[in-house]
């Protein structure tokens, strides 16, 4: 299979025909049409074997991995996804692998409505980028720069599941129960992007941020964004009953505050409008936690029990 | 230096400020506007360090080139260029190598006014990734698709110096004249894509592509993509006097009809539309040449002194 059919066979298959795509794959660009009165929002990631992802691990996972971390920007940005573009660089012509790639990436696109429109295959050591497309009305954008002091720091769903999924799929967590392991390993090998809680938190959020780095890392790019600091009380830390049921004080407070991975959004909101957050986000089905507070200090601090946490790891980052 | 640093240095840095771009590099997304009436133009290519660039070649000639594949191909569909994504991946944290990369984008970007609005830094085995994105007006698109017989077969410039170029580099052949040599590197190294020449063919140019594969391989995708064949006349084939003066007709013939990295445009015309655009490209200071015909029998052909040549290799391809 020459370079051009593996982008045929693989990429081609793009999910569904949407009608803002004038021309699709195959001619020298796509072609798109972004609809009146929206804005496009573009976010690209790469993921590369043995640093964003383990070399053996399944196909489908990281086609699903490298969809979801770039879904995962704009539904920080409150924007609505809509088209896909994937460069894939591959040691070998392994029909297989791209089998069960595609699979994964079908999965994705077909599950959030968008399409591949274009990309490119070519050899070399295993890493694959994505640009993923998205709408925003105009006047509308969750900027990670315009928190206010006195709101409150708010985050979705739990923290610290991918963190702990991740130990177990080194083996350095031993997890009995299967259903607790499970859980944790499909938070980290596939995490589900907040794209509709992203949308509903159009016009409520202050700033937001999708926690890829570590809540103590995004909470700070928020905090160095907007010329502010930030509070964070770490019993208000939402926690999985799984994440609590394996990891001890510390295990959970690595994982849940600067962990990374868990693609759950972080965003400031005004106290006033706690409740219409909590309203919106209760109608995608999301779970919303208040979990601190901008203050006008700068840094980002951690309180338990009355205490300021000193945290040697403040986050995932990938030179240092 | 982080992540975060590397990434504000060096890709914040980002030409041109595009009333166009709301939100450029730093947060989530990029938030970009579309102008009333154009559609979106997009192109993704990877360039990996060892398959299509020399691993130890100038870094600056290496994000020259990263811009001008993508560049190129919004050329030909005659897109106006306006704001590029990158993602770099380095092994290590090279800073005299990440300078010398950013100059070579920061000319390429200001040469063509166009603005770096997001992109990604991470560690791993090098390798650039870049979406360039254009404007292309509605109802004008050149398609590969829409060529018809009897169209005359067209390109732009010289065929085949960048291909003797790489030899050059290479060490396979030797040049005496300095001038000569310098001429056919850069052809190679640092090629400029045909974005006026592209945005000139609107409305006269049937179909279009840019020649990256080499013509053979390129002249095929636009007779496939239209269910066409097309028959080529090598003595039309425009060569530069550099390349005649250093290569026999039987190296001639290989790097100007299989060689790629040319990045000229090959495009159809309506017979009669010759002239109209003879003269649009005259406009914008370039040179075109009707090399052959547009038939109804599938397939390409290179007649030379009224005999078929055959040819062993048919174009660059990355998958055999």
């Amino acid at each position: 299979m020459n370079e051009f059919e593996i982008i045929d066979q693989f990429l081609a298959i793009k999910g569904k025909n949407r009608k803002d795509v004038i021309i699709g794959t195959g001619d020298d660009c796509a072609l798109l049409k972004v609809p009146r009165g929206q804005r496009l929002a573009v976010s690209m990631d790469t993921l590369v074997s043995g640093v964003h992802f383990l070399a053996d691990g399944d196909p489908a996972d990281i086609a699903h991995k490298a969809i979801a971390v770039n879904l995962s920007d704009l539904a920080a940005a409150g924007a609505e996804p809509a088209w896909i573009t994937l460069s894939l660089t591959l040691p070998d012509n392994d029909q297989e692998w791209l089998k069960k790639f595609h699979k994964g990436l079908l999965s994705m696109v077909e599950y959030f409505g968008v399409q591949i429109v274009g990309g490119d295959t070519c050899r070399g050591p295993l890493s694959i980028t994505v640009q993923a497309h998205g709408f925003v009305p105009e006047q509308v954008f969750c900027k990670r720069s315009s928190a206010k002091v006195g709101d409150l720091v708010c985050v979705t769903g739990y923290l610290g599941d991918a963190a702990l999924g991740l130990l177990v799929a080194q083996n350095k967590i031993n997890v009995s129960d299967e259903s607790t392991k499970n859980y944790l390993l499909k938070k980290y090998q596939t995490p589900y992007p907040r794209v509709a809680a992203g949308i509903a938190l159009r016009n409520i959020a202050t700033a937001g941020i999708d926690i890829s780095d570590g809540l103590l890392a995004d909470v700070k790019h928020i905090s160095r964004a907007s010329n502010l600091g930030a509070v964070i009380q770490w019993k208000k830390i939402p926690l999985s009953k799984e994440a609590k049921s394996i990891a001890k004080q510390q295990q959970l407070m690595s994982s849940a505050l600067a962990g990374g991975d868990d693609y759950e959004l972080c965003f400031t909101v005004n106290e006033d409008d706690l409740e219409a957050a909590e309203q919106a986000l209760k109608m995608v089905g999301t779970k919303c936690t208040a979990i601190g507070r901008m203050v006008g200090k700068q840094g980002v601090t951690v309180i338990d029990q009355g205490n300021e946490i000193n945290l040697d790891d403040d986050g995932f980052q990938h030179f240092e």
